[in-house]
């Protein structure tokens, strides 16, 4: 990574965490409720969709002020979004990025409550922005609960489950992708872009932008799985087979995968470029996902 | 029930019904998702919610379509609720109003995605309808969002949870009612008569109806729990007793919470008296739910 993008990414974690922090500071609420919904939003994710909202703020806005409840938002569901997948009845984890997963840490009631809070919490941060106008929550909360509801991403999740252990085709897999992951970060290019002022062309451009990324992202995930190193990517390499889950590998194979994903870089800049923003820090994390080694 | 009232119900009731099946007639998501949720959605409640709503925005208001979408909005947040409650790791019930309940009838992974989709329908429900105003659209995300969030409904289940086989005060349990069953009570009276065009005056008034109302129901449950038919109420009557649980019996006597039941809805319709609603639907549903016999 070069430091230029590193700088940004520190400045961007930073800014995320101390606006939940201060947020969470003012909400009066049961101890252990949120004990247990910070517990999980500090667990040390990537951020990965809080910085590309704020990245694609950036390609067309100002300040950050505006965006950030929508970070946090993001932020929150996204974190809800893996409490509830890790619990018994779902995936079943005890840990994730090594520590215990929320409901061992707490108990399976109150993460599945906080789970609850959480993305209950996401739309009354929005709601309540006072630096945004009226027609802004609206639209925010539109399409964010459009994506993370039951034609985005809570689809997503019932389709992955279904197509377990099943064979599924290319256009499956992308399609379950597409919504399990693909919508929030579709929520996050398009909400960061039109509250920094982005034209409907623009959108259009960035909507297409938004969805190479996600599937670039998750071929790497998969690629990573093969090649990648288990110190660096925290996990065992090796486990989607062992899962028998459907990944590009799987059915392109390593080197199929790898130019599958090149393909999707090529047609990812040159939605950023009709978009105006190719020389943007979006183009760098565009390189930076499609090369991460964890 | 006089027959005014049973009739204004079972319009409420079939309109709230034709609305919510329209919805989702329209809505394309992943077949076992969609019956999940309808599912629980037709599994037969009592639609107090939904009746409140509407009968509040009568008093104030005239045609009842603007107010459709927080119908089934806070219909589909009561149901999250009731399917996530039910689950394995929160009371762990079999059935619910003699169905069996929706973790039973799918399974609980399907049953928590199901919940998760509900409750962020509901604010793409109010988000995208047409017939409100940008304003009033975030209004009432911003009150439902709160009512049925961290400092709101989740609250009073986090507190439920942690008060059982605990010895409670009279003020502790009011406070666990006010927050699991009192705020979404209070979001369907503020809403409806905001909607209505309630000045902030009546609006006030009708706060302190709402909590009074939601406690009447309340003192109510726990007296059918001891005087009650069972055939009627559908469970076995001294399920409290036997569950340990703090009631208004328990910690008044039961004339204790009859006189008490009566103070409530003496300030009830004081309130609304206040709010210009003596008349209104909301008087005859006062009197309906303090003399309910299930």
């Amino acid at each position: 990574m070069n430091e230029n993008l590193q700088r940004y990414l520190e400045i961007y974690r930073e800014k995320l965490e101390a606006t939940y922090n201060t947020y969470f500071s003012h909400l009066d609420i049961p101890n252990n409720l949120k004990e247990s919904m910070l517990y999980s939003l500090n667990a040390g994710g990537k951020r990965l969709r809080p910085i590309l909202i704020l990245a694609s703020y950036e390609v067309y806005g100002k300040t950050l002020d505006k965006v950030m409840s929508s970070a946090v938002a993001i932020e929150m569901i996204h974190t809800y979004s893996l409490i509830h997948d890790d619990l018994p009845a779902m995936d079943d984890d005890d840990y994730r990025r090594g520590k215990l997963t929320n409901h061992k840490q707490f108990n399976e009631a109150t993460a599945i409550l906080a789970g609850d809070a959480l993305l209950t919490y996401s739309f009354q941060l929005i709601s309540s922005d006072d630096l945004l106008t009226s027609d802004e929550k609206v639209e925010l909360i539109r399409i964010l609960s459009e994506a993370s509801g039951p034609a985005g991403m809570v689809a997503g999740q019932i389709l992955d489950m279904e197509a377990e252990k099943q064979a599924v085709t290319l256009e499956e897999m992308e399609e379950i992708h597409a919504l399990k992951t693909g919508e929030l970060i579709r929520f996050a290019i398009i909400a960061g872009a039109y509250l920094g002022g982005a034209t409907d062309n623009q959108l259009k451009h960035l909507t297409d932008y938004a969805y190479y990324l996600g599937l670039i992202f998750q071929v790497q995930d998969d690629i990573l799985d093969i090649t990648g190193d288990a110190s660096k990517i925290g996990k065992p390499v090796g486990s989607d087979e062992l899962n028998e889950k459907s990944t590009y590998p799987k059915l392109l194979g390593l080197q199929g995968a790898i130019d599958q994903k090149n393909l999707y870089v090529e047609k990812a800049y040159k939605s950023l470029h009709l978009a105006g923003a190719e020389d943007s820090l979006l183009a760098e994390l565009t390189k930076y996902f499609s090369e991460r080694d964890h």
